[in-house]
């Protein structure tokens, strides 16, 4: 299969959602995609690199579960910003072990994650590599000004999780938290989506917020998970949120912000450590922080 | 360095560049960057790898040269799409070789490529690969429905080409052809940009128009280069576009659009093989085409 017949043929696989999208003027085909943003609504854009021997092994996931993997991944970042997904851009890097069945596979998988929540494949870039490497850019809509984000915790505000941690124990499927993300718009007051473990995306959510976190109570856990897990080990891409005490919202309380140390997060009263799931932390020397 | 650090430093780097578009919302910091949209344009998006061992190699380019090729290739595409540039994302998987002092010549090189055409780094990714990978999301900007594209050439155009080819003799640098992209919106019936040679583009081009090309002289060539080179060879970055005869746009005519087959394209008479820079080509087999 060569180069021009790969896009056709994803350029086919891709055309039903691309269809149900009237913001998209153009997708797989030109130079780049064109877009036509609705009126009063901002654009949010996160990208994901899914990378082989780093976020999966070739014989851990079938080709479909890779596919919904680094769709959900992207999928999730608009969860946490309260978005409506519209398209995707998806760069694939293919080694040699890659073949047709493989990569029929992974963009079923990753179409059908993307076209369960309304975000169409616009377009995107094929290369070989030495390992499989994909990258997914995302971009949702948001009414103009009301996208969540890290930055807006404030004192009193109740700390949510949207469900159960643990999850690098179900590395196969990842389900984004897109109708609750929406649900939390004009409500919550800061969010973002666990990747990294609670006790590292809360430091940095509280960070961003210049307050202090206190949790009080374990955050609920996915069978055979350890409390440990559910702090440090990642991979839950469930959302982490703050409201005003008096607003309701759905999800499990865990916890208060309070005034305190910016970044502090606390566990029945002792810091908990900063570390999760992170990248190059052998690396060289780490500068100050 | 740990990942953390990694991303403050880049933030510094970048935010000269985001202070100025007005648009950025919000940078480099959280789940996802948040773009406003101007009122009565249509945004155009693109993706490009760059990936060791197959756009580059490790000694072959300085770290700064590196950044600036990654960046130029999607700031060309947006140049084809006749687009303002707005913003990127850049998705980076660092190998064990690339030391701290490699990553931040990559980021200046970047950076520095895209400040000059007034292109914000909004945020990306990072992640481990055992080879450096790179993906350049950019955004731009133009007016609604003014987007330059494929499809639009039309029997008695004529066919330009921006400047001398067999660029790949010069990988070091690419001059992304944003002024003139910006300049052909309105005048050109179709443009793109030649990344894999002008065969193969041109075929493209025609192909997605539904015309045939009929090129009546050499296109200028870069010193020393041939013009198998500049037909076959790819990596040139400059834009192949077409206009109506009456209408005046800079450039080198090298040929017309002829009613004819679509996507054949002709030089001196003779059909002009598809061929030019493409991947997998000897993966599998071919399909139909």
């Amino acid at each position: 299969m060569n180069e021009l017949e790969l896009v056709k043929r994803i350029g086919r696989w891709a055309r039903p959602g691309a269809k149900r999208a009237r913001e998209l003027i153009e997708g797989i085909g030109d130079d780049a995609a064109v877009w036509r943003p609705r009126a009063g609504e901002d654009l949010v854009f996160t990208t994901d690199l899914f990378v082989e021997g780093v976020h999966f092994r070739r014989r851990g996931l079938t080709a479909e579960e890779a596919g919904r993997r680094a769709m959900g991944r992207s999928l999730s970042d608009l969860a946490a910003m309260g978005a409506r997904p519209g398209f995707c851009l998806v760069s694939l890097g293919l080694a040699r072990w890659a073949d047709q069945e493989w990569v029929g596979g992974f963009f079923r998988g990753l179409i059908g994650m993307a076209d369960r929540f309304g975000c169409a494949l616009a377009g995107g870039d094929l290369s070989e590599a030495r390992v499989v490497v994909c990258d997914v850019m995302a971009c949702g809509a948001v009414k103009k000004g009301m996208a969540l984000r890290r930055d807006g915790a404030r004192v009193g505000d109740v700390i949510y999780v949207s469900g159960a941690l643990g999850g690098w124990r179900r590395r196969g499927e990842i389900e984004p938290r897109i109708a609750l993300g929406r649900k939390l718009v004009g409500k919550a007051t800061a969010a973002m989506d666990l990747s990294d473990g609670l006790a590292l995306d809360l430091y940095r959510l509280c960070a961003a917020s210049g307050v202090e976190a206190r949790l009080d109570r374990a955050p609920p856990l996915l069978e055979g998970a350890t409390i440990e897990e559910a702090l440090h080990a990642g991979e839950d891409y469930e959302l982490v949120y703050t409201a005003p005490a008096g607003v309701r919202v759905p999800g499990h309380r865990v916890g208060e912000i309070v005034k305190g140390k910016a970044g502090r997060v606390t566990l029945m009263g002792r810091p908990l450590e900063r570390h999760g799931y992170e990248h190059f932390e052998s690396r060289g020397d780490s500068g100050s922080d």
